[in-house]
């Protein structure tokens, strides 16, 4: 016979207080900082029409792969080009139920917001030339049906992304940048622990355009395979750019892009030209140096990338911060312009003693055609992102958070009959602000009740007996200093006379919040 | 040709920062009460297996019903009763696309939690009476499928629940009143402005119970009946309970339960009875009088108002905070014992200048069965959940919050080749703690930039134009403070010069916090 066993729906997950308290912290600090330079807090709903969000999927071709997606359960109206319901002969309205997917990124449901906004004036044709200005911070659940899910990885994840739609000005890829870099110091991260490397789109595009490759998919394919410089090495690039190769681990034949010998080499040495990161500077003098400079794209590429460093610099954002590195180029399919990626630099040692790295946080850039999809219109758009729960893993590994956050102060619970003093206890301790917990559960053993303190991490454990109650006294057990000292006093007595005080109910509060501030 | 009009899925919405900062307040709020009182935040995802959610919606009978529901992408196996893989004839593992559904409250996902923890020593038949305590709160959105929609609901909102499974005492209900009256309390709502409703499933229990009913499905409909008391009115309620009604507003005709007149007299009279609030313990003194008080259920439900009754009078939360109503009932089907529904007492005057109440803010209660659907053992459990969104539609109604947030400091662009110098401007600002924004928009002319700064309800424009940069000051106009001048002060000259102000660019961040502090 057919049961239902209780679990999570593969690839999703519980989130616990400590990781909750992580979250908190990185999505507090971080709003800090968007809302520093402007951003204002926007959200779109879990749910959107699959055909809004449009092709945006780093590794797909189509919504429907990579994306849960589903039947609306109910019936609307079919659209034309115009905007106006479809007909059936009879006159009466095509009907049919639309499909809806769970948002993947928060990047398309900004292009579906910023597209509804204008599209009264769209039909009217009234949307000439440049377009309003549109900037917000967003952050929350996305979801990714991956069908091969490496451990560690989840299909549903947080992302925190600003963006400023409306706006041509590469000031505010500059700014970017700068944000980014506030926003992960002001989490904590120590500035060296970090690097933001910059690039444009426009100069692979620009080199790729000097070499007679126009193709737009063709591009597409050589950035997504540049992308893999730093899992596959460039020797490995260059086969991918060419007759193909076989994986390492899974042995699997990769086809090639085919490209011609000279072009791969074109692109091979372009990219180990950079493999050095230089100063700033010097990378535009070398990027000047090159051959495809007569080209325009390229050209306008290393210029955009000129005018970034000169804010950065003009604001004192160092070398130590932010880098221009020609060979990152960012898999996503949409960038038109600056690219930008923030890698951690710090390493952490796995469950098998191998140093790793957690690679890249955040990351972001211009894409001007992100609108154009639903509005025919292009919208200049440029923004960023800070991955929340890679960056939780990287604070984690590295020991940059506690382990475990405090619980509450917790009242053990002896006799029924002083229920009403517990209770009152409790609010005493509670309306002085400290958290506390009554043990209210079935199971009634002091054991239970230690081992669900232990649990829970409990700061303190207030015992009031029968003897205390009557002397008018608690016997405080505090659980954190006792945790601490098992480690170091190995004599039971000396270690309870340090662990445990009889404090009077009276002062109790007082006594509490003093101890729990040490 | 079909075409993508850009949309919001219907019954869903976007959240502009203003509501964003109303949920922010409430979910500040009301966590750092829920943490006060023991309570940890604990997560869980969006999508569940349908079949883990069981069947909890008030007035749906399966889960497909008023659920989004779809099918995995991918194939799992099928389990049996004891959590084995089901076979083929051939010794394959059975596979299939599970469906998987939206959460459509928090509860239902806590219950998957619980079990889960349980499950292998369910399994292993170890689970002997009485189940560990697990205590937690959890925020965010949840999903309904409502078909008929009304105006001002979604099928996409917010809610914020704290639970505590494990635990039978009814101390645990009397906490979870003082905890929606002090959250409701720090989130701003004044003593006096709502009502804590308390009754016992129990009691109405007993009553079918004495007059011959002991159907559970008859139990539920009955409830579902009682629960629309509110809306249609005893007369109305009578009318259904028997041969059915005729409904005022769709003029539908709604079926009747059928029950005896006798007993349609007993329930009526039992509501008509208590119809008048009266203090706790007259309430509990009329419970008793009655003849059902003979009928063990009725009895124990009585005796744990009283219990709930000590606490609440022992902590100090008076009869203008909670009180004991006998006919309020809750429409959920899986409340067992104690239930409670915060009503909010304050009028707002809607669009058509009608007195109008928001109504029910909050509710909860104890309901036994929760885990038995899933790991067929009962668990004791109880909880209450505050309903974001209808909350943050109260406090907007009756203006206890900001209509805008204030925007940030915006910097207008006149001038290129004054990039570096807006800039530095900008940075000076952020570093003061100040919020500051570069209008970076494409389209430039003043007015759009003054109308995007009004649009965004920011505070001050700083005005640096080619006269200024060399007199090395900026001119800043308090745009919060010309809205409210601009009611008083009718001469053009007047008001600009209380609006406008000149200062020297090393002193502008000193300045402006002054100004915005003001």
């Amino acid at each position: 016979m057919r049961g239902t066993v209780p679990q999570k729906v593969k690839g999703f997950r519980d989130i616990t207080s400590t990781q909750n308290a992580l979250r908190e912290h990185i999505i507090e600090k971080a709003s800090e900082i968007y809302r520093r330079y402007g951003f204002a807090r926007f959200d779109t709903p879990i749910l959107e029409y699959a055909e809004c969000l449009g092709k945006y999927l780093p590794d797909a071709d189509s919504v429907a792969q990579g994306v849960y997606s589903f039947k609306n359960p109910e019936q609307e109206p079919v659209f034309d080009t115009l905007g106006k319901e479809m007909r059936n002969p009879d006159n009466s309205v095509i009907m049919e139920n639309h499909y809806l997917a769970m948002r993947y990124d928060l990047t398309a449901p900004l292009a579906r917001v910023y597209a509804e906004g204008l599209w009264q004036q769209h039909l009217r044709g009234e949307i000439q030339g440049k377009t309003n200005l549109f900037r917000r911070f967003q952050y929350g659940p996305v979801f990714r049906f991956e069908a091969k899910l490496d451990p560690g990885r989840f299909r549903e994840f947080w992302q925190m992304d600003f963006d400023t739609v409306g706006s041509e000005d590469v000031s505010t890829d500059a700014e970017n940048c700068m944000i980014l870099s506030q926003a992960l110091e002001n989490i904590g991260l120590k500035r060296g622990t970090y690097l933001i490397k910059i690039n444009n789109r426009k100069i692979v595009n620009g080199l790729l355009f000097h070499a007679g490759i126009t193709d737009k998919d063709t591009e597409t394919a050589v950035m997504r395979i540049i992308d893999k410089l730093d899992k596959i090495g460039i020797d490995e690039v260059a086969k991918e750019l060419g007759k193909g190769r076989v994986d390492e681990v899974s042995k699997a034949q990769i086809p090639g892009l085919g490209l011609k010998d000279e072009n791969i080499a074109l692109i091979v040495n372009f990219i180990k030209d950079f493999e050095q990161h230089s100063a700033r500077k010097a990378t535009i003098e070398k990027l000047k140096s090159k051959p495809a400079f007569e080209n325009d794209i390229y050209k306008e590429g290393v210029q955009e990338l000129e005018k970034i460093d000169g804010i950065l610099e003009t604001l004192g954002f160092s070398e130590e911060v932010a880098i221009l590195d020609p060979s990152m180029v960012r898999g996503l399919g949409y960038y038109t312009g600056p690219i930008y990626e923030v890698e951690s630099l710090e390493y952490y040692t796995d469950e098998k003693g191998r140093k790793r790295k957690v690679g890249s946080i955040c990351g972001g850039g211009r894409y001007d055609g992100l609108v154009e999809n639903l509005l025919g219109v292009k919208v200049p758009a440029t923004g960023a992102s800070i991955g929340v729960d890679r960056l939780a893993e990287l604070l984690t590994l590295t020991n940059q958070m506690p382990k475990q956050i405090d619980g509450p102060v917790i009242i053990i619970v002896f006799d029924d009959a002083l229920m009403p003093l517990y209770q009152k206890t409790a609010m005493q301790l509670r309306l002085a602000g400290i958290n506390t917990e009554i043990y209210y559960g079935a199971k009634r053993g002091l054991k239970h009740q230690m081992s669900y303190a232990d649990k829970n991490n409990c700061t303190l454990a207030v015992i009031i007996g029968g003897d205390e109650a009557a002397k008018g006294v608690a016997t405080v057990k505090n659980l954190k200093l006792g945790k601490i000292l098992a480690e170091k006093i190995t004599d039971k007595n000396e270690w309870k006379s340090k662990v445990q005080t009889e404090i009077s109910l009276e002062n109790l509060a007082f006594e509490i919040k003093k101890m729990l501030s040490e």
